[in-house]
Formats: C-alpha cells, structure tokens, sequence
C-alpha cells in the first residue's frame, strides 16, 4: 500500500490469480490489506471468489468475510457451505458473524450453526435478537471488564491478555459484582496512571452509554458528538452487554446518507456502488417512484384541464405555468433539503413543528415577494398587460410560501410518524406543490378574467 | 450525564448560573461535558459567553473553545482580548488552534500570536500554510515518533511519557534518523509484544499515510475504508509531519456531507444549525438560488412564447405540460442524487464519464418507454385523440431520457472541472430539463398540427 493508499486494485485480476503457482498466489493475496482484497472478492465471479475464500486461512477469509456486505457475501456463504462456512464464522468478531447469519436465509444460517462450538453459537444466537438498525444489532460482545478493586498494574496485565482476541481495546470498563458500569479508563489514561492505584480511583465515574433496543443512529451521534472511539451499550441496570465501536458507527452514518441522499432525489436506496448496480436493480428503485410522481402529476394535469375555458380565453397566462410550478417546487426543495439533513442530524425535533413553520412561512413570504416583483416586472416588460402581471405577482407569492411550508413541515410530520423525513423527497413536494400552484394560478386568473 | 447521554443541557441556562454564587457556579459548570457547555456557549448571549470562557480555567476554555466553530467563535475571541485568548490558546491542540486563528482578521490573530511564547506560535504559523480543506490544516502534530532499534519496554515508556501532553495516542510511529516513516504500531500491538523485543521487529511495515496538500476527503475516506483511529500526514520524503485521528475526520464528513445536501437542494450551504440561523443568512443561503433558477425558468417561457400558434390551436396540449415537465425533473434529480453521491464518496470518477452516460442512457430510455405508454393511455383515456397522445408519448421518451443524461452528466462535469458536483442541484436540472422538454414537445406537436 503505498503512500497515497492506492492499493494496486486496479491491476489485479483474481481470476488470473487463481490459476497461478500457490507460491506466488499466496503471496500475492497476503500483500492485500482485507479490505481490498474484499473489493476483488465482491467484483470477481462467483466461483472464482468462492475459490479464494476456500483457499485462504480461515482467519483471512473471516476478516474478508467482515468487509463484504449484504446480498453478496450471503450468495457466497451458501456456495461455501456449512462446514467452511462453520470453521471461517469461528474466526469472526461476534457482530459480524451475527450479521452475516442474520442475512442467510434461516435453514442455512441453522446448518451453519449446527456445524459451530456451542459458545459461539450461541452468542450468535442471543445477538440475533437485536433488531436490524438498533445498537444492540451493531455490537460487539468484546468489552473489557475489570472489578473495581484491582491495581492499575492488574488491568494492563487484563488488557494485555484480552487483547490477544480482541481487536478493539481502547477503553477499559470497570463494573462491579453485578456487572452495573460504575467508571470507564481508556487503554492511555491506564498506561499513565501509577500501578498501584485501585482502578477505582483513576476511572472517570460518569459513562455515556446507549440502550441496546436505541437505533444505532443514537450511538452514531453520541460518537460523533463526544469524539468517542466506542460507546457501551448498556441495559436497564446498566449492566455492560457489549460496545459499539467509531469504525462500525462510521460505515452506518456512511449507509443510512447514501439511503437519504438517494430518497430526497426520489430513488429507493441502492446498496451497491453505481457501476456495480445491475441493470434492472437500478431501473427497479427508479422506476415505482417514477411512475408515482407521473400519476401525481396527472392530477395537475386534471387540474390544468378543469380551467380550458380560461386558457382559451387568455392564451398568454400558458407561458408563466413554467415559472409558478417552478418556483414552488424549487422553494420546496430547498426547505426540504435544509429540514431532512436538520432532522438526520438530530438537531431539530418534530416538537419544533411550531417554530420551523413560522420560520418558513416568514422565509417563505419574504422569497415569494421578492419572485413576485420580478414576475411582475417582466410580465410588463412582455407586454401582458396590468392583469396578467398582478395574477402572476400574486400567485408567485403563494406558490413560494406554500412550497416552502410543505418542503419544511412534511419531513417533519414524517419523522414525528416514525418514518424516514428524506421519503418526502424533493420531486414529490414538487409535485404537490405543482398542483397547488396550478390551482391557485388559474382561480386568480379566472376570478380576474371571468 | 446519564446512560441515553441527554446531557442536561435543556434545563441549563448560563445567564442565570452566571449570576449565581462562584462554587455552586463551578461545580455545575465542572459537571459538563466540554461538548455540552460549548452548545451552551454558542447560543447564549455573548456577553455571557466571554464571561463564562473567562471564568473557566485555561484549559477548560482550551476545550470550550475547540468545540465551536467558525464565526461564532472568532466573534468570541475577539471580545476576549489578544492576551486572554493567548492563555487559552496555549492549552488548545495544535491543529484547533490554528484553525481558530485562521478564522480570525489577520491584525486579531498576530496580536495573539505576539502574546504567545514563540514555539506554539511558531507551529501555528506553520500549520497555516496549508490551504482549508487540505489534509495539512486538519492535522495534529502529536504524533509519537521513535527510533526503530528502541525496546517495547522503551516505547511503552515514551507512549507513556508523551501521553501526559497528547490526548491522541493510538499508534507509535517508527521513523529513521531522517525522521522517515518504516512502521507503525498500535497502543494495544505495543501492550501484547515481549518488552524486550526492538520495535523494529514487532512493527506492521507498511503504513497507509496522506499528503498534506491531498484534499481533507482523502484522509477520511482512507481512515472510513480501513477502520483507522489515526492516519498520518507525510511530506514527499515520507517525513511524518502530523496526524489526522477519526473524530476530525467525523467532523469534515458530517459538514460536507451537510454542504452536499444543501447544495443539492439548491441553497447555498449553512454552517448554522435550522434555529439557530438568522432570518437574514438564511433568506440570503436561499434567495440567489431561487432567483437565478427563476430566471432561467423565463426562458422556458419564452421558448412557451413562441408555440403561441400552436397552444391556441389544440389547447388541449396545455394539460400535459406539467407531466412533460416534472417527468424530465424527476428522471433527472433521481440521476442527479445517485450520481453526486457516488462521487462524494469517491465510488466514482470523472473518467468514468462513457460508461456513466451509456449506462443513464439505457435506463432514461427504459423508463421514458414506461411512462411514455402511461402517457399515451392516459391521453386516448382522456379522448384527446391519437395524435396528441402520440406526442406525448414520443415527448416524454425524449424528456426523461435527456433529463437522465443531463442528471448524471453535468455532475460529472462539474467534478472533472474541479468544482462541488453538488452545485448541479436537483432544482437546477430540473430547469434545465424543462427548457429541454418544452422545446421538444411542441416542436413535435408543430410537425404533427401544421
């Protein structure tokens, strides 16, 4: 890996490889950091991966195992089979191997199981419990635990003998004989602190900790907020169960944005990279949304058709329709993007309801006005005449504000029902504001021409 | 703070603490987490603010002061006064320091610089050199270096001994004589290894590192992909020269992930969070958008302007405006979302440009194909005869297949010129794609009626 980390991926062929001398094929494979040999393995045939997993120690394909996600590393567990699958599973970190047989289909995952130490099958067993999106889904079992009352000196010797299986030692947590969190001392406070203090004494006593049933975008933020490297998830006594680390907070925060960036353009989210997306995947998550805003629109369409006689009346107004459904829809998208990053982050709760609605309506009105004053301008300036102008002024105004408010309120009335705010994407507050601004464009026009 | 980490902060405000009397004030203030207590910070009066920063010990302000960011805090330091702000900058981290005086006005910051001793300000005109959003301006300099031929005994010494100052050890960076980089080891690796093996031996020799010119992103992404704490920063000589540790990075991906999503609705990024910002930034984050797209969308209606002749004679062509409008926008923001993304995350290139627009091409196509037969049903439904339901069909074909195009393209574009692809906001292409399908549908409805 070279100093700009360009892991030579891109020259590497596993297929070519596969066929090599082992000499040179172990070699080759055993200079890839996992994480990229992963990439080849996600990208390779499926026999060809397979292939590869067989052949690499157990402990290498379960950390390979660790990086490949979803669909793809079940399709290549079922092709392994359930003793390989069974003796690369044991070499796992706890989560993972739950994730991974969480994603298989049931009768495989027991096979799987069956061929497994009763330990940790069992521990696999007690972490599937946790739903898919909460903390407790997401953690590591691989705390460090130390009694209150040992040395200083004897929570390095802990540390250092637990580290042996432990990938992620930074903090040490002291619990008491219940197993209740009474202090935490991270690996660096411990190699500073005298060996002859009690543990007890150079702890810090007050511990951030997040509930097991929380979503994991809760421990996310706590990470993120307080620069943690890991957060104990503790149950109602809190009782240590296990830790959910910055790395695995990382690839959850990097997941649930792809998903929202992908919603707010009205995409269901796609879970693999672009080019890695296969044809009718991608048509798939495009096309349901497509065809939903298009019946939307064809109420507008309705709409547009209940005003013929207006239209026929006065032809000109046609040529500002762009400008009103424009104008709403882009004051929507603009609150609406403000509003579901606002609410992804945590910073604003739908109890705020109250307040973002007046801000918007303010914001809203002030924008309107000012499209309005230009709209008026130029409807004048191309000859529309008084009329035209005062009835493309007017609905601009409206339009502007009631985009506004729909683009910011309705993410809000989403999150406070328990779902996604980005689902109100920026093409459906578009559409709704379409239709709105249709109708209120030619009740003006009518009440003024008719 | 207690195990849901809802640190209090609701029920706390600073005017009236700092009326109170000075040990009630301290203990309540000293029960805190600095995160907390900055939030705090940032939103009460500013008169308050510096009373309370002046209140607290140096090193507590240090920690204060780290946590806020931008305008706010150089408004802070400004009214703390050159000598104040010298004491507490003494206690910041290298890299916030430098970040806090970048963002002050040039006279401000030397007069600070002039009350600090010459080292820290010395390496705070060092670490200036590097331009915002390079990896330079985002590290710290307290990486641990030692001698490849020291013991782990010795090293767990020098960990030890340099944690009393740096916050930050994870890894022990082995250099030569030149002060070249040869290895790393972790904190944890360091703890597991016989003490009197020389590190040299016990040491991972390749080392994953970033320039300091290389855009911050760059270091996020390497220290996302493969699970780091830290990554350091090396001259071209392979000099280390700092480090980057996970929580700067979470800070740079939570705010560019903001930006993006801001741009992408088409408002110019807010640093603020929704409540906090003044009605006037965020009309002036919102208004030139809005109005620049405004302007663009008069075009549409002039290219309307021209159709005249067309419109008066088969009005009916009017209800499908919005549906040819909205369906071009929506092909394209959907384009537009996954594409930006994939860039944001560097999944990705711009060189990657043909097999981007071949592969949006063939899913623009596919998707015209259904809607234009929704289309074409919908219009005989609605007994507009043949012929207009055959331009609408042929219209929406080629609406949403250039709206794909244009979605996934222009973002390309815009990377491969060096600029944020996010600035191609959904908004934006949605009215580049209505001039597009305005033109498209009544130059086909012309050949057809006349």
């Amino acid at each position: 890996v070279n100093v700009n980390g360009n892991p030579r991926r891109e020259r590497i062929d596993l297929a070519d490889l596969i066929r090599g001398e082992p000499p040179t094929l172990d070699a080759k494979l055993a200079e890839l950091h996992e994480e990229d040999l992963a990439d080849l393995i996600e990208r390779a045939p499926v026999d060809v991966a397979v292939e590869v997993l067989r052949h690499l120690p157990h402990e290498r394909s379960a950390s390979v195992l660790e990086c490949i996600a979803g669909e793809r590393r079940a399709d290549l567990v079922e092709r392994l089979g359930s003793v390989q699958t069974a003796l690369i599973a044991a070499e796992m970190k706890a989560d993972e191997r739950a994730d991974m047989l969480g994603e298989l289909e049931a009768p495989v995952a027991e096979a799987v199981l069956a061929q497994m130490e009763p330990g940790p099958a069992d521990e696999a067993r007690r972490l599937a419990v946790w739903p898919e999106h909460s903390a407790g889904a997401h953690m590591t079992t691989e705390a460090l635990r130390v009694a209150p009352d040992i040395t200083v000196a004897q929570a390095v010797d802990k540390a250092r003998a637990h580290g042996e299986e432990a990938e992620t030692v930074y903090y040490v947590y002291v619990v008491d004989g219940d197993g209740r969190l009474k202090g935490v001392i991270s690996l660096r406070e411990l190699l500073l602190a005298p060996a002859d203090r009690a543990v007890s004494e150079v702890m810090r006593p007050e511990v951030l900790g997040v509930e097991p049933m929380a979503p994991v975008e809760q421990a996310a933020r706590l990470i993120a907020h307080y620069n943690l490297i890991a957060l104990p998830v503790l149950d109602k006594e809190r009782r240590v169960l296990g830790l959910v680390t910055v790395d695995d907070v990382m690839d959850v925060i990097h997941e649930t944005t792809t998903a929202d960036f992908h919603r707010v353009g009205a995409v269901e989210p796609v879970a693999t990279s672009y080019l890695q997306t296969r044809f009718a995947t991608y048509f798939a998550k495009r096309a349901p949304w497509l065809a939903a805003l298009f019946f939307a629109e064809i109420l507008t369409g309705d709409a547009l058709g209940h005003f013929e006689h207006v239209i026929q009346q006065v032809t000109a107004l046609v040529f500002f329709i762009p400008l009103i459904l424009s104008s709403g829809g882009n004051a929507g998208s603009q609150s609406a993007s403000i509003i579901i990053r606002s609410l992804a982050v945590g910073e604003l709760k739908p109890a705020q309801a109250m307040r973002v609605a007046s801000r918007e309506a303010a914001t809203g009105l002030a924008l309107g006005l000012m499209l309005g004053l230009v709209g008026v301008t130029r409807a004048l300036l191309w000859g529309n005449g008084g009329e035209i102008a005062l009835v493309v002024g007017v609905s601009l105004i409206g339009v502007v504000l009631v985009g506004s408010i729909l683009g910011a309120m309705l993410p809000m009335l989403l999150e406070h029902m328990g779902l996604d705010p980005a689902v109100s994407s920026t093409p459906f507050i578009a559409s709704l504001s379409d239709l709105f601004g249709i109708m209120l464009y030619f009740s003006v026009a009518r009440a003024f021409f008719l």
